[in-house]
């Protein structure tokens, strides 16, 4: 049964196609959703690519509980106001009521900010540059796998810093590395840039955040990096003895990626035929299915077999289908599965040594000697890796509007594709007001905007900020 | 300061070891604790070797949901009964009492049992053999770090087989796993072995455990692998279509360890200094160290970290320590923390071209020639790495007692040290009045008893099993 096409419904295109690539299944509590091993496996990659990061700019690891009191939660009141709303409480446990509510972490800066001023007591224990990859539970109203869901998996950074300037650079690198992963491996281009201050992080002083645009217009929040000032050590009492004997408070920075990330890849990439997984993040880069007239004799499959240990040793990700199903099936499974490139194997090909590659991307079939196949496969996977890039690049430049100048000429186009660029006068009633009449809201204030704009989008005064506002997931 | 040696306060040892040696800090909730950077890379080193043996073993990882709806839980009735008393509710969400209270995991049968009974319809769908690694929570009455915590980290495995035979031979692999990264990785030796039907998991037909001695002379069951027979599968309908089209029941297991493996670590190899890592699983397995009047002189920093390049490039796990701390201050802190070789290097090592090792588990010291140290220093990792293990068997040899015939016998002994090896009749009241007048849990049913034994332990009569009995973690 064939996809619903991008064209006529995408968000039905999406649910069908995240359940017929079995990347989940619908859990019994509202809004939860199992990650099955397609997609799991996705998250493993981006795990492996940011912790590597992570690690190389001297971060660790570590694991901070989950349950966090409520008086804990109160003590940074921006926070605990912002968040409140999603909150899922524990009052019960081993048959008893607890004295005090437990929340399940919607994220750890309480319960972080509250062990870091146990650990922090002079210059030396900073900075302080702390990792945990966990899951965490909102309470949200509206769900969609993967983009929105009430529990997600996610890694959370925390820092501590002496200097504000250096909790500043620390906020900014973090984002550098989203920015880097998410182009180089997930070939989604980013709009890097700082939230406006209605759209910031509840208890932050800046929010970063990488926005990506998916196929449908819309954009989609990937990472955000917050640099908290001293909100969270004045909170929490996270306070130093400087060189010169002082007493200090530290400057605290946090920030994250979840597992919307693979809603993300899907949706930044996936066409009619389903997903699209770029080579350089995907667990299976090649998949080698047996064809021709005697595709199941013991010659293929063991042709099949040895043509895998071989792209195996040259280090390329890849499996044989040498299942019963017909090669037809075989071609529609993992093109829905978006497996970068098939190769063909049958016994004509063995007989002209010869192997048939198709590309997920363009669809291209083409013919190559079999003999050191691997250089021209890494050499295609690799075409494929920036096709994917471009082709994401070029959808985002047709698609990003710099030349709507004002919030009338917006809410004349009934069927707008995409963002515009548009410029902000500093007044939140402004950002509200786009919002209310068109529902776009700020993304963010882009590090490069393409341009800069002089007057507000929506009053028209005299603009302090270029933002890109658009319907967001 | 010193610790509290292990023979003067093994429990006062370990709390404090665990403290100073930087792996953990105890949380505002009760039983909850902080996995520092330094345990948690104990995790990830163990996390890393298990999820190769489980994806060899055609294994994949997925993630199912934290939070369980209590009608799920109540579907397999011995499993609820051995759960309830520990489970802690969320009732109340986003400003909302909740409908149906919904349980934080304390394991994941139920929901996957539900999610499985929707994946699998034909013969063709099994075996499916999925793992998660995960966060659980178990409201224990008495807690201590890492060996039992509120809420610690776990890996569980989930299979479902078309039949008895495939499920117990699954159950049995798993546990050999188990066994192999203990036993190689971890240094200790293990006792794998049947549960008595008292012990075994809630809901199981089978439980297999491996059971360490710690150097206190009690057990730890450091991992568990159920054979459910058909008895989720009942609960949760989790049926398939045979070769012959007949609808059947599924056959499932389970398998899992903990955080509480790094506890094992501590209390199976560490001393009076603190802790020892064996080498296979040490985050760090070499620790530089400059000495001698012109230890902070440029040209031995230099040589240090020349020296931690070439190490790295042998795929040694090397760090330098170039703090300004004395060496007499950082020797006892790597000690401390267990590193399993230090190297000294000095302006006379550097003038005489060689450097002193210090080795962890016997204090030893060697001079070696620096041209191409990597080659001895891998074989004397090697070397402490098996020292390790033999010296946790020797200990273990030394305090499984074979020779204590009977209840009677132990109970003479006022400060008995170690395990007894006892016949069982079969009957729980024997096993019952064991634990009752001695505190002695019946550990397993070793796979290979150093012995059998005729009589029961308890009552005297015939023995239908031969049975570890120890106080036990």
């Amino acid at each position: 049964m064939k996809l619903t096409s991008q064209k006529t419904d995408f968000s039905k295109w999406y649910l069908e196609t995240v359940k017929k690539a079995d990347l989940m299944s619908y859990a019994p509590v509202r809004g939860c959703m199992t990650f099955k091993p397609a997609s799991y496996a996705l998250w493993e990659k981006i795990k492996e690519l940011l912790d590597q990061r992570f690690k190389a700019t001297g971060h660790e690891n570590a694991y901070f509980p989950m349950l966090i009191p409520e008086s804990l939660l109160k003590k940074e009141t921006n926070h605990i106001e912002g968040f409140n709303p999603e909150l899922p409480w524990v009052t019960e446990a081993a048959g008893k009521k607890l004295e005090e509510r437990l929340a399940i972490r919607p994220t750890s800066e309480t319960i972080i900010g509250h062990m870091y001023s146990q650990w922090i007591k002079s210059y030396r224990d900073l900075p302080l540059l702390l990792n945990q990859w966990c899951n965490v539970i909102r309470w949200e109203k509206r769900t969609l796998p993967f983009i929105r869901t009430t529990e997600f998996l996610w890694q959370e950074g925390h820092t501590a810093h002496a200097t504000k300037a250096e909790a500043e650079a620390e906020t900014l690198a973090m984002l550098e590395i989203y920015q880097q992963i998410i182009e180089q491996k997930l070939a989604i281009p980013c709009w890097p840039g700082r939230k406006t201050p209605l759209e910031k992080f509840a208890g932050a002083c800046d929010t970063y955040s990488i926005e990506l645009m998916l196929k449908d217009g819309k954009a989609l929040q990937a990472a955000t990096s917050h640099f908290m000032g001293t909100n969270f050590a004045k909170a929490f009492e996270i306070k130093f003895l400087d060189q010169n004997n002082n007493l200090e408070y530290a400057y605290t920075t946090s920030w994250g990626t979840t597992t919307r990330l693979i809603g993300a890849l899907i949706m930044a990439h996936g066409d009619d035929k389903g997903l699209i997984i770029p080579p350089e993040i995907a667990p299976t880069q090649v998949i080698i299915v047996p064809v021709g007239p005697a595709k199941s004799a013991p010659h293929v499959h063991e042709a099949a077999e040895k043509l895998k240990q071989e792209l195996t040793a040259a280090k390329i990700l890849v499996k044989t289908d040498l299942s019963l199903e017909s090669a037809g099936w075989k071609f529609n499974e993992w093109e829905l599965r978006g497996i970068p490139l098939r190769i063909e194997i049958g016994p004509r090909d063995l007989e002209k040594q010869q192997l048939v590659l198709a590309r997920r991307d363009t669809g291209e079939k083409q013919t190559i000697p079999s003999e050191n196949s691997h250089l021209i496969i890494k050499k295609i996977l690799s075409e494929i890796q920036t096709n994917l890039f471009s082709l994401a690049l070029e959808r985002q430049e047709k698609a990003c509007h710099v030349e709507v100048e004002c919030l009338a000429d917006l809410k004349k186009e009934t069927d707008f594709f995409g963002w515009v660029l548009g410029g902000w006068c500093g007044d939140n009633t402004c950002e509200e007001k786009i919002k209310a009449e068109t529902s776009f809201t700020a993304r963010n204030i882009p590090t490069n905007p393409p341009c800069k704009k002089e007057y507000c989008f929506a009053c028209g005064s005299k603009s302090k900020a270029t933002v890109w506002y658009a319907r967001a997931y």
